[in-house]
């Protein structure tokens, strides 16, 4: 992957879709319906088109893998096939004698032509809790700053199971929750719209291999069972959240949205940028260890645009500061023999680091309220207002090589 | 729905699936694929094949959604449809010059015969908690004796996302789940097979009709939105459970498995056995108001049969206790704006009374291990052992009216 690649489509500076890249998606325009495509610059390879004229022989013949509403098919195929399918693709797109050149005004699309859809059918949406400085923050505000993190967070990787129906990608407004909350104030709860909107800067990965239930994945064979990643934004209402958490976790405070990037960005296309993860001190349990470089740093960046006005950036971030990887929430997710499925999604948390402008959520960041954050246009935040829009970028670059995730952007609409 | 019903094919007394009740599953023979059926007394109605042969004509033309591995595009018909196929299928089994009489050695296909299939794909799996008396009994063990609810449970039917993708049939065996705990005499956590594995008793709604994201559901009109009811085990690790539970609920401690009874009672069947429930007390918040009965009185029975011996009854139980009830947790489900989907299932929480036999999980019955249970093999249980077969069983009846669910029974196999 370090080898030098080129290609005749025109990359932008800056671009997240570079040939390094080549992430999948389900788009349409509006000649077809959803089906996959690969992101190339500011354009699409049209995935179902590109196969039905043969220029995938010998790595996928059947082209309707490619002509359905989610890529669910395709990832089944597996991971010898994606990695086929990535090679031939780079020689399509670095040859301008390769017969993709010669049809590319109908194999590429514009992407501003085309609509993008949810890329996955999500069976189960699991929620990590990852980031040992988000944890740390959490438990500093609502118990104790002198022992913010829970006695099993060093042990665990905690997570819980999260709404798959309510996750929409990139672009879907999502109407300010309504619901029961307990103000300080009040002696009973009240009803009313969430007063405390916030965004929660995560990535997400995407599972690529089924297992059956009674089966573990072990940490070796983790990533196997990973197909590429997606930022993800885990909206929660904090005054709902905080109400209904205690026993049984977050439920209505996080179901009404969670919003992801459409573009799947394979793991494949990330090994450029594999870093050490933070150690990991106690030790933890056998099944928990692991071998190599889990870590990746990619740079994430949150943005608050308040309806007709410039964006501002509140939060710089990087998911290499996460504590627990990705291969060791499959192994702990696993090991008690809970089946995944191919189109799982499963989360970070939210991804915070150490200084204030990386913390990832608006309640780390106004520390519960008590700050304000200010925006270009005059305004202040502690949470969100209706008709801001949250926009979510990340990229990973070293050297000339940029792989990058484009945006998950979405705008809240005040309540119904 | 009182008025006498009769049919020519035979009912063993004490069947379950009586002309009254008509519930929907999936079944497969040595002949054929998955595909849908009705029962009745010994039997399946082939609703493929009577569709086939024109006997639903005027409710259901197009034979092909019985010709499915799940219910949910029957389902997606809605509730006009389910209620005139229902009308249908009493005037088939009623009349004995019936063009399905004259069927019957082909339309009807022995239970013995036939190999039951998980009845719906889910999407999204809900599990509430809604007992007062288990959240009382779960209080007391583990927080404090005189202030056993938490402050929220009277105000919001509490409740949490599962996994659906471990939900299986009843008849699939369980693996003891392995994990992490931490025992109380150890000062770091360890891992093991769990050695505190429980059943939970609990019924489970089907959705019947989805909603968009955005929308919420009334209690006036969330029967509407609800399909039917099954048996539901919710199989729990309470060592497991736990030490991972703080702060996001439970994970690992429940996903290695839930076991659901094959055959899907319409609420349409159940209305007979409308009862009222609990009174609320205090008030609940005008989202959460209903009118009318909408408890169901359902009587409810959990044995043990340890391997080669034979079961003893370990708790007799009932839906009616239910403190909330199904409108009022959908309801609150979708409040926020959370969209559910055709075949997503939510579950009741374990369903206890307040009388010791009436305890609806082994941490109950043996009160966190102090006390043991007696089978009649002279053996004696505070948990469950490996090869131990747990089945649940639950009926209704009014009279002459009965009304059942037949069972939900796996066996524990030892961890793997």
């Amino acid at each position: 992957m370090t080898e030098h690649l080129s290609t005749w489509v025109e990359i932008p500076k800056d671009s997240d879709f570079t040939i390094y890249n080549l992430p999948y998606g389900i788009f349409s325009t509006a000649n077809h319906s959803p089906r996959a495509g690969v992101a190339i610059g500011e354009y699409i390879v049209d995935l179902f088109f590109v196969c039905e004229k043969g220029l995938l022989e010998g790595v996928i013949n059947d082209s309707t893998v490619f002509n359905k509403a989610f890529l669910n098919d395709f990832i089944s195929l597996g991971k010898d096939t994606w990695s086929k399918l990535r090679n031939k693709l780079i020689e399509l797109l670095s040859d301008s004698n390769s017969k993709l050149f010669q049809l590319k005004s109908e194999a590429l699309v514009a992407q501003k032509d085309a609509t993008m859809h949810l890329p996955v059918q999500i069976g189960d949406y699991t929620d990590f809790y990852s980031s040992i400085e988000h944890a740390t923050n959490v438990g500093k505000m609502f118990r104790d700053p002198e022992n913010a993190l829970l006695p099993n967070w060093k042990h665990i990787p905690v997570g819980y199971h999260g709404r798959s129906s309510s996750i929409v990608v990139s672009g879907t407004d999502i109407h300010r929750p309504k619901g029961q909350t307990k103000p300080n104030d009040s002696e009973v709860p009240i009803f009313s719209a969430s007063r405390l909107l916030d965004f929660e800067l995560e990535m997400a990965f995407v599972v690529g291999k089924s297992t059956k239930l009674g089966e573990a994945v072990s940490t070796k064979d983790a990533e196997g069972h990973i197909f590429g990643m997606v930022l993800f934004n885990d909206w929660s209402a904090r005054d709902i959240q905080k109400w209904e958490y205690v026993p049984l976790g977050p439920f209505l405070g996080k179901n009404f949205g969670s919003s992801m990037s459409p573009w799947i960005v394979t793991l494949e296309a990330l090994e450029p940028f594999r870093v050490d993860s933070p150690k990991q001190d106690p030790k933890v349990l056998p099944y928990l260890e692991y071998e190599g470089k889990k870590g990746f740093d990619i740079s994430l960046e949150v943005y608050i645009k308040p309806e007709n006005s410039e964006e501002t950036k509140v939060c710089t971030s990087n998911f290499k500061y996460m504590y627990w990887n990705m291969a060791q929430q499959l192994a702990h997710h696993t090991v008690n023999g809970c089946n995944v499925n191919v189109g799982d999604v499963m989360a970070s948390g939210t991804i915070s680091g150490k200084e204030k402008h990386e913390f990832g959520s608006m309640l780390e960041l106004s520390w519960g309220g008590k700050n304000t954050i200010p925006l270009k246009d005059g305004s202040e935040r502690k949470f969100l207002q209706d008709n801001d829009t949250v926009i979510m970028k990340g990229h990973a670059q070293k050297e000339e090589i940029r792989v990058g995730f484009g945006e998950v952007r979405s705008k809240i609409l005040p309540a119904k």
